[in-house]
């Protein structure tokens, strides 16, 4: 493994409380999570006090926080369900972010051991990352791998990384429809990989389990796409997918590195699919839409960091799609605003 | 593992002979090979006969074979060393292509047990890739495997692989400065993922270990790109890497796909990398020109075939490349004949 200093005081650990009792959860990441700082923020749909155990170093917001430091300057933005992290994303003001559901637990390697998630996203931020020319054995930074016969030596410093996306064991994220039809799919194939998504390529990010460099790409993880009938379980959502493709196109833009892969969580039962279904296919529809959209878009000279970059994506979301359905335009306004606010609440300090 | 049926007469196994004793390099592929029909190409810089085991259903071509069907007509393409291989492509007749150095062994997985190229090869080649959208849990045709939420429903049936390209344990495919500089580094990740490469990302492609489907980008796998120093170790060379970059202008343009992962073979010890550094030194160079030439190369509406394209980008070539080095305008000739001599071997028929 690659020799990486971690700061623990450039981390925060941002957890959305979904449910009210995070014992168990908090438990089971005790060993990865206690050293850093974390940062929890209750759904502000989840009445009552969260259950939180004893001996961890952090921050709790809930809604009352989330009324003051928002206020009733906001019209669009959303911190219900599993938006509420994002606004733990804005109050933290370390370099990086981790960030897992909390129904995830530790995953099991091949080896069946325990294996530190928050670790391996930090690893995966601080290492270079290659977008710009695939590498056939994958992470060339990690021991005992290097860059194949035929890889440019002017490409193999590499670009720094922007974000981390880690995967999943048991429950994967499929969406309602998949999981509806095939009822006992488990994910079980642990891959001890990581890569670097191509530039111009796009993925589905998903937010179940991911890190970043929020001083590279934190304003573009945003709480912007809403689906109307959005729910409390990821395949109700798609907010995560927008955003990670919003973070994507400014990466790509500004040569920044997106990686995926290791590491891994493990996904508890949660939901019923068939259940979910009406209102999962909305979002499904959605994406046939969005996908081209993304693929295509091309972001001016003049955009150099994640805010202005945001800002245009925003101004083409309205422009391009704002026609095809209300939700789009609704997008495109909360973009902005959530610009503003991350500007706001920074020069506030 | 996706069920397959392998119609065992459309593939040939093409294995360029650089020893003269094949004995124990068949013995160890038995298992894999002995169901299908063989080609075995001798490197015309290789004197004597060769020592192949009984029981194989094979062809074998020598230099008077090269020397008969190519004849006077050729000036510039050339068999020898790895390139031999490249006859046996244009003899086959077959859908599918196999190909193993033959200094590579079978593979053992992460359980230690023996592992089937052939096969593997097979299942990527018959199975749809999906070039368009990265599915952040790989090869969604994978048994226990999916697309991930998120994934646009219209890109789910994905579109024909043309290239599947397999990889190294043991002595990975480094060139000779980096093993050079690292000699004691050997491949040990038996990574067991195989995935589509990104629609318009360039990726290096090493002959050492692959899969095509020559129907479909048969006459881009060619014997092009020929150092001035070229020699017999796979570090000596980049004519797999240039007609790899060719193949996926090719697959890119025509909507098909090239997969890279498993199958892995073992490589043996072969050579000395620092004896070599001369020689590769210059491969090296020139592949800060070549990748940015391919990465920026698009084909016209009108190239429609394999063929089509490979005359196109060998005109692109000479145009961009030419003047940089002679190197460049040599290939660019080869790749014209080889294309000629691709229809005329066909057409004799």
């Amino acid at each position: 493994m690659s020799q990486v200093i971690i700061k623990d005081d450039e981390v925060d650990i941002v957890i959305g409380a979904l449910q009210s009792d995070l014992t168990s959860f908090m438990e089971e990441w005790r060993p990865f999570f206690s050293r850093f700082h974390l940062i929890i923020v209750q759904d502000p749909d989840l009445k009552g006090d969260l259950k939180i155990p004893e001996g961890f170093n952090l921050n709790l917001y809930t809604k009352s926080d989330i009324d003051r430091v928002v206020g009733p300057v906001s019209n669009s933005i959303s911190f219900s369900g599993y938006s509420c992290r994002h606004f733990g994303y804005l109050m933290s003001r370390k370099k990086y972010i981790i960030t897992v559901d909390d129904d995830c637990t530790p995953a099991r390697d091949t080896n069946n051991k325990i294996t530190d998630a928050v670790s391996q996203h930090i690893i995966n931020l601080t290492t270079p990352a290659t977008p710009f020319f695939f590498n056939t054995l994958y992470d060339p930074y990690v021991d005992g791998s290097d860059f194949v016969r035929g890889y440019p030596f002017s490409l193999r410093t590499g670009v720094e990384c922007g974000l981390s996306c880690g995967l999943w064991l048991n429950l994967a994220d499929l969406d309602a429809p998949t999981q509806a039809l095939k009822p006992e799919l488990r994910n079980s194939r642990y891959v001890d990989m990581v890569l670097t998504v191509p530039a111009r390529t796009m993925l589905p990010v998903s937010g179940i389990n991911i890190g970043f460099n929020s001083e590279l790409v934190g304003p573009a993880l945003m709480p912007a796409f809403r689906l109307a009938k959005e729910g409390k379980l990821r395949w109700e959502t798609v907010e995560d997918i927008w955003s990670g493709m919003c973070v994507k196109v400014v990466c790509d833009h500004l040569k920044i590195g997106v990686k995926s892969g290791v590491p891994y969580v493990w996904r508890q039962e949660r939901g019923n699919a068939v259940e979910s279904l009406k209102k999962e296919w909305e979002g499904v529809k959605l994406m046939e839409d969005v996908v081209p959209f993304f693929q295509g878009l091309r972001l001016s000279e003049g955009a150099v960091t994640a805010e202005d970059c945001v800002g245009e994506i925003a101004s083409k979301v309205k422009e391009v799609l704002g026609g095809n359905d209300p939700m789009f335009a609704r997008a495109a306004e909360t973009m902005v605003e959530w610009i503003k606010l991350w500007k706001r609440v920074r020069a506030a300090e």
